[in-house]
């Protein structure tokens, strides 16, 4: 890139204007609420979280928001504000550049939010932190699960890591096209495999989960970011309890399963350690069909998380998931 | 390090704790305010702000909360929490980790803040990503200067950068005695010149400077990380005037004068275009030297920046200093 930092930041400032208070441009940002405020931080660093041969800027941009609006809807909360920091190699070019900001333009759209401030560097490796700000009159903690408590999901799980396998598995024409798609939905199928876009959709641009309709009913609630067991087993931890699984109950998508076969890996891997899915865990003292959320499973007194199989019975698990160290 | 990412999280969690709302270990950390909330990032990362040899990462800890505070008192607000995110090389031991921890929990001590959240991942650098949260009744913004305000800075410029150029052109031992120091006030100087140590702590644990005592009196204010030429033109363009710049009157730190003889650079360059001292520019009707500022310049109508030479004259500047692109 060849434009100087106080033009970029003008540029970007000129795209994002907030007018309820005080956005990019000085020192800090000011909001105003009258509810009690959400913070969330989450990170995303070049060949850690991402590949650039098949991860275009623009998906980044849109991810980087959704990741973190996806922990303010994990609390129950209305997102509100984003701030973003970035590290950018000097061979990123103004148009990946452009697009990454296309990509956090058009995210903050959907989810209703102004970009506030951020810091631009210098970089070795593209890093992108977020920092996402939301408001609620009464968040949805992780504590608040009792034994006898409905395990919900919002939709079926493993989507995200399925299609990171396929998109690992790809050779590089292929990979030059997915980086092009923005719509992914009006994609043809990039495999023969039914459902397949919307698989690597959910990897390169996941949507977060929006709770309004039905945070009412939820004791406690997380975001399933690093795999079901991993974060119910925080879940649980958290509540001093432990969990069954129920696997005749959890929802299997017809894509995932094919990918699996495809790859030759145990779909049920996908679905019960595979990261990023961004669907969100409710506890619950009743079902909740009429809003979409499925029972998988149930808060037991007994510490463990145990995967109940209709044939072998209970097994206790280790939960497994994505883990950085 | 060993440790996997669950453990780590729950001992950085037992370290900081909060009472006042929700801090980590949920999606996201939940706060009260009563007054407009302030909300500011800033990135480090390694071989572009910092380098390992001779910073160590109580250093990187402590400077990482400073730079951050910094932008909150520069809006002349009251500094609350810290959300803190990390890449860390696989490399990076235990010991290290813990020294980060102490370092950030060294300033928040200090600045009396809580670290309420953050996210941790895998990199191949070291990557630091701050944010800051604040309250002010009334906060003070870069706008609000015009033709006739004095100029006013908070203490000497030019520290960090002189200790900066001077780290860079020490032997490895001597970088590695540096790297051990955690307080420089209290440790002989590290080379033949008086002072010399405040430089060093100046760029490696810098302290961001409260304008608690005289907030009152700025029209506008701002910090001073880039240096007094770049950020003296960012307010300026936010408020259509331009700057003269008194060099007779700018106080000038007798151990900048001497690293800048000792490495042959203009002692002016480090002081006008020296980057990251986090001294306040404060823009007032009225001189404040009851409260240790020192004016240096006046806002004047015509846009640009201007030096006055007691001998030469006025001279206009292109503004320079730390620009990342």
């Amino acid at each position: 890139m060849k434009k100087d930092e106080l033009t970029l930041v003008r540029q970007i400032r000129d795209r994002f204007s907030f007018s309820e208070g005080v956005g990019i441009g000085d020192d800090a940002a000011v909001l105003n609420f009258k509810q009690p405020v959400l913070l969330t931080t989450d990170l995303m660093i070049e060949d850690v979280h991402f590949d650039l041969s098949y991860t275009s800027f623009y998906h980044l941009g849109f991810k980087i928001v959704s990741v973190n609006v996806s922990d303010i809807y994990a609390m129950g909360g209305d997102f509100k504000a984003f701030l973003f920091s970035a590290g950018i190699p000097e061979t990123v070019s103004e148009e990946d550049f452009k697009e990454l900001f296309d990509g956090i333009e058009n995210a903050l759209k959907h989810y209703r939010g102004f970009l506030i401030g951020g810091d631009l560097s210098k970089s070795e490796k593209v890093v992108l932190s977020g920092f996402a700000v939301g408001e609620a009159s009464e968040p949805v903690l992780r504590k608040g699960a009792e034994p006898g408590d409905l395990i919900l999901i919002t939709s079926f799980l493993g989507l995200s890591s399925a299609g990171l396998n396929l998109l690992k598995s790809l050779p590089d024409d292929k990979r030059k096209v997915i980086k092009s798609i923005k719509d992914f939905k009006k994609y043809p199928p990039i495999i023969e495999i039914d459902g397949i876009n919307e698989l690597l959709q959910r990897h390169l641009m996941p949507v977060a989960r929006n709770p309004e309709r039905f945070k009412h009913i939820a004791k406690a609630m997380m975001d399933i970011s690093d795999g079901l067991l991993i974060d119910l087993h925080r879940l649980c931890e958290e509540n001093n309890v432990g969990a069954e699984i129920y696997l005749e109950d959890i929802p299997k998508h017809p894509a995932v399963i094919e990918v699996a076969e495809y790859l030759n890996i145990d779909a049920m891997k996908f679905i019960l350690s595979g990261g990023e899915d961004y669907e969100l865990l409710v506890i619950s003292e009743r079902n909740a069909q009429e809003f979409g959320l499925t029972a998988v499973g149930r808060i037991v007194e007994e510490k463990g998380i145990y995967l109940v199989h209709p044939d072998k019975g209970k097994i206790p698990v280790k939960p497994e998931g994505w883990q950085h160290f």
